[in-house]
């Protein structure tokens, strides 16, 4: 449990009795699931929002409740593939913003105290910049995406013969799981600009509006990689069809040439009692020439229709 | 027929003759059908809505009249491949929330009666609580589901051979069959929220809203794993022409290496009188080792293309 | 021609010239093309609106004019594959409902007449039942499409060896017709609920709001059924795919072991005069055990790459 | 130059010198593009507008100044594959509107002067007249349209083997032509509509509302053939990767009847000096019992399977 | 570092001493990054937006402050495969225009100069005509985009028979690219139309809003072109897919046409002591006439089926 009143020479610590008995100031609280519990004599929020910062695995949003918002946000560990790093809820009244978590001592929790250093600050600036922090870097990540499927791209219309669907599935996957994440955080910002409980003052609107304005952005990048990487596996699916009628193109030759040559010799192989060209003395050069006409034939229309 | 007088203690068993001697109170309603249409003597809806509370098979959706509202709501059972298992309609008066189902003794019913407890609480607050439950345990149906689905995802990666189009098929259908039950679902919650006809009064308005905002989240959810599985699918149809291409390429090398060889073997068959090669003492030494250099050219080809 | 005055009784019947004469009272009208031209002297609608009713092939659409509103509505023969059985165009003043219709002995007026029997009614309801008649049974006839995809679904499953693209073409079209009919019809329901040039009044533009939602239940129900219908045309064509692949791999089979087979048999039809296999007591044996380890590899490789 | 002062008995030619000296009266101006260079001493419009006037190729579209709305139009003749018949600008100003065109004696503009006729009208009847036909006649393009596209699928279904891509393609480029040619026609529309200026009177933005209305109607035309056409491509292709399993099929009977009997074949023809079959009296009629069973294995085989 | 103060007779060079010695004047200044931070002691905007000024590769977009806005711009080079020309930072304050950037002495920046000339103008003016410049020649780089379209669109009708995928993947790339160009810079041109901070002044306002309209014509223009390339992609599939068709049905008849030959000559090559045929004087005719019913059958049946 830590408590911060915030003061005008920035985060000062204080004592949970402290906070109860002094009316009028704001306060930072960081508690974990069960000392919300404890807390929540002193609160009094409703118990269905309780029993959410005691569960896990429930699904980000913002419920805005006449005296109080009530936040669900999950932390993401972007560089080990996207999994679930922890899960923070949030309480936003007009005195208190308080965070629910389990590891108050996160990289995130300490970025924004080191933001906030010794400036006076707005509660929901605290929010805020908690909230900003969450995508700090992601467009980097995007452009790393965007690169690997550059990489690609350019290897499937060099025409490179690999198998290229795995790594392809592996990006769309990435690139679903970003927009399913920044959907619900966009609600979240979107819920904090309208601030139908008058909780946020007016000028601090402005913040969630550009906070907005980024996950919005992000989205929007997000659904044109997909685009982006679409028109790669059509690219590729193209190249995989066009091989297809290589392949047919190459084999076919391949057969129009040998099963007329076998026939031929096939034929000379009977063993019919009367066939004069067996005893003739040119029969077998008569065979020789017959297979060099099949074979120029072959070529020449072959030739003639692409497929040489 | 079930008659719950709302008081200060939560719900109070009544009669229908107390009732409607006594006005100013509030009252909830468990009703079949028949006993509807008996009661709406007193009550006096249109005839239409009366009819649809009779007849099966209804679309859910809300009408909101001047003086009251009406619904239909269908109760799936999901365990059971998302089978109907009840109709329920339903009256929202200023005084009266009337519930007209057949089975009043059902599971839903009896947790939204165990939730109630013995608390004060609105009309509008049972009818909430009742449309709460009809989606309370979706996400995990969902989460299910993106599990079925990453399943198949890994087989298909990992390039296993199976035929998967027909659980792709079953999960689609799942996810269509979704959507197609949280579209009205959602327009039900809309509708109850803009409350045209002001029967629910300002501060329940809310709970309407964080309904609504869930039954979007679940759909929103439905419409992404619908992009999974469409992933899913088109990284399997690549699996299947890509094999198709391997199947040909090991075809073409089957053919091109045996229609030489056999046309080898056919033409040192023929039965030509005056075939000098047939005397030769090295002729099958000479047939052997042309066969080998067709073999050879045949297998430097084709692993220079790729194709081996 | 024929004419009712609204009366607290319901409709009666009246002359042309008792109608012109009185102010004040409301009138619903049946003429046809001919008899609104004729008509018109004594309402004075614009020209064009005029020409459209003499007319027929026109769009289906709402045009709202300062002191009137006209409508062109398409009524469908649903049973007779979806052909236009007649065009109504209306008429809507503050104190006339005309009809211009050439067989205004259809079934949908007279219902409509039923309806209305001896209640005292709105102008704007007479409009109301008629629209509201003309999509009436039209979940039907969805639930009907519905079995049908659902029907060829369950064979596309069970991998039944039958051309659907027929039965799937026949499907769609049904469904983009009805989506087709639905939205102009969408327009004009829209259009009278907006009620811009207020001769509809307020209690029953709730009507119309519940008119419209039903034409967007029964469009969002064409759209899904369009998903539905997409997804087995999908997996149908996966199917193709798949089958495809089978058939190759059988034709691979069946080559990979037929010309091996017939490369040994040709081999030992070669006529050298030193061939010692030819002479060898085992030679024939041999050539038999050769075959029989052609078959064994190829049914080993074969069966370990699920050929087989 | 032709210019026209608008009296209560119609159109009354008029000369520009007249025009420039009565203030107060409204004037519909036909200049050429220097024409309009000349005038513009007069007029006094910002010269970005006038460069326009000037230039051809354009995008059309509606720009709304404070004190006067300026127009980019092109007028395109549909009989001949779409082809840009001409542009024209047009200025609106509370008393003047100008169109500025190459040339004004075109058919269009006679249809405007014919439908004015000796009427008296505002200024922006004019434009609307002028507007409105210029897509009087698109229902029929889309009528014959969509019986293209009808009569395409129907030869699809029937599985007539014809190349119908380019027939196909042709229609497509068609309906893109004609949704690039509605959008701007329709954001012109809506800006006159929308009347941000103020030039055009209340009574009359009703006339640009129903001009709306129609090319909203049209494009959305466009968009459900798109639809239709997508249908029978899709169909198409579905039949042709049928067709490629039917051919396969085919393959596949013919080669695994053929390549047994020709081993049989090729089998009795090796040369092999202990063979006992080669000797047997009935070896030869042997050779065609084991065809025999071959053939039939194959054909049960095959007609189990569904090949033939 | 370039100041000029706005007169009456147009742009007036000035220095920073007297610029901030003279309040109430306003003014546009150039400055690199490092002029910026140090003219941030007298500006006083905040840290954030001074950082993005110093570092590049920033997302385009507009941020509206209280008491100013701040904007990045990337500005292309069209001309060279769309590569970041350099980028942009402004900020819009009341009485201050200030442009950060490296090379104020470009072509754009002297491009805006010369438009302004003696002018008297507004400061948001300067803003627009920069921003108007940004795609002032777009309209042809898109007209270059769909000929090139076109022209592959010409040879794949034609069926030339050329690998188009890389021409096809190249312009979908750079009409992606164009779209994400589009998307940015059309919210910034909203976000100065909305005007939340007062900024721009009422007159100015329609200025930006030509300016939107004007890109999202561009960006639907783009759109627009991405349906036009499609269509292409799916129709040269298509003849790929019917291409495969041709290739499997010529390689059919080939087939169908010599393996029941080879097989007679095989047949007649077998080695049995009593083959009658071999002996017959007709023997070696009957297997030519034989052969020919066989050629004869083959060319009638797949006439008749549309192979050749
Ligand atoms: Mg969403
Ligand atoms: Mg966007
Ligand atoms: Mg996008
Ligand atoms: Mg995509
Ligand atoms: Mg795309
Ligand atoms: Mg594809
Ligand atoms: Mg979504
Ligand atoms: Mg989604
Ligand atoms: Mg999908
Ligand atoms: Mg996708
Ligand atoms: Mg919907
Ligand atoms: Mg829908
Ligand atoms: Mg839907
Ligand atoms: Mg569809
Ligand atoms: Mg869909
Ligand atoms: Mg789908
Ligand atoms: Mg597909
Ligand atoms: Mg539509
Ligand atoms: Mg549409
Ligand atoms: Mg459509
Ligand atoms: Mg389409
Ligand atoms: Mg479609
Ligand atoms: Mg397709
Ligand atoms: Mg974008
Ligand atoms: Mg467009
Ligand atoms: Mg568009
Ligand atoms: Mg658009
Ligand atoms: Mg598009
Ligand atoms: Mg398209
Ligand atoms: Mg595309
Ligand atoms: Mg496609």
């Amino acid at each position: 449990m830590e408590i911060y009143k915030i003061t005008p020479r920035g985060l000062e610590n204080c004592r949970f009795d402290d906070m109860s008995r002094e009316k009028g100031n704001r306060y930072w609280l960081l508690l974990t699931p069960e000392e919300m519990v404890n807390a929540n004599g002193f609160f009094n929020f409703n118990s269905r929002t309780i029993d959410e910062c005691l569960s896990n695995n429930q699904v980000p949003r913002l419920e805005v409740y006449e005296s109080f918002s009530f936040g669900v946000i999950n932390i993401i560990n972007k560089e080990k593939d996207f999994i679930l790093a922890s899960e923070l809820n949030f309480y936003l009244t007009s005195n208190y913003l308080i965070f629910v978590t389990k590891d108050s001592s996160s990289d995130m929790i300490k970025a924004v105290k080191d933001e906030i250093d010794g400036n006076s600050i707005d509660l929901e600036r605290i929010l805020y910049i908690f909230l900003d922090r969450l995508t700090a870097s992601d467009n980097e990540i995007l452009k790393d995406i965007e690169e690997d499927i550059s990489d690609i791209e350019e290897l499937v219309i060099k025409g490179e013969n690999r198998d290229y669907i795995m790594d392809i599935v592996s990006l769309r996957k990435q690139l679903l799981f970003l927009k399913r994440y920044y959907e619900p955080l966009l609600d979240i910002a979107e819920g904090l600009e309208e601030n139908e409980n008058g909780l946020i003052n007016e000028k601090s609107v402005r913040y969630f509006t550009i906070l907005k304005d980024r996950i919005e952005r992000l989205n929007r990048n997000v659904l044109n990689l997909r685009d982006y990487i679409t028109q790669v596996r059509e690219a590729y699916q193209a190249q995989v069809d066009i091989n297809l009628n290589k392949i047919m193109k190459l084999f076919t030759v391949i057969t129009a040439i040998f099963l007329p040559l076998s026939l031929i010799a096939g034929w000379y192989g009977m063993n019919f009692k009367y066939m004069p060209e067996l005893s003739w003395v040119m029969g077998y050069p008569f065979a020789f020439l017959l297979s060099g006409i099949v074979i120029a034939i072959c070529l020449i229309y072959f030739k003639k229709h692409d497929f040489i």
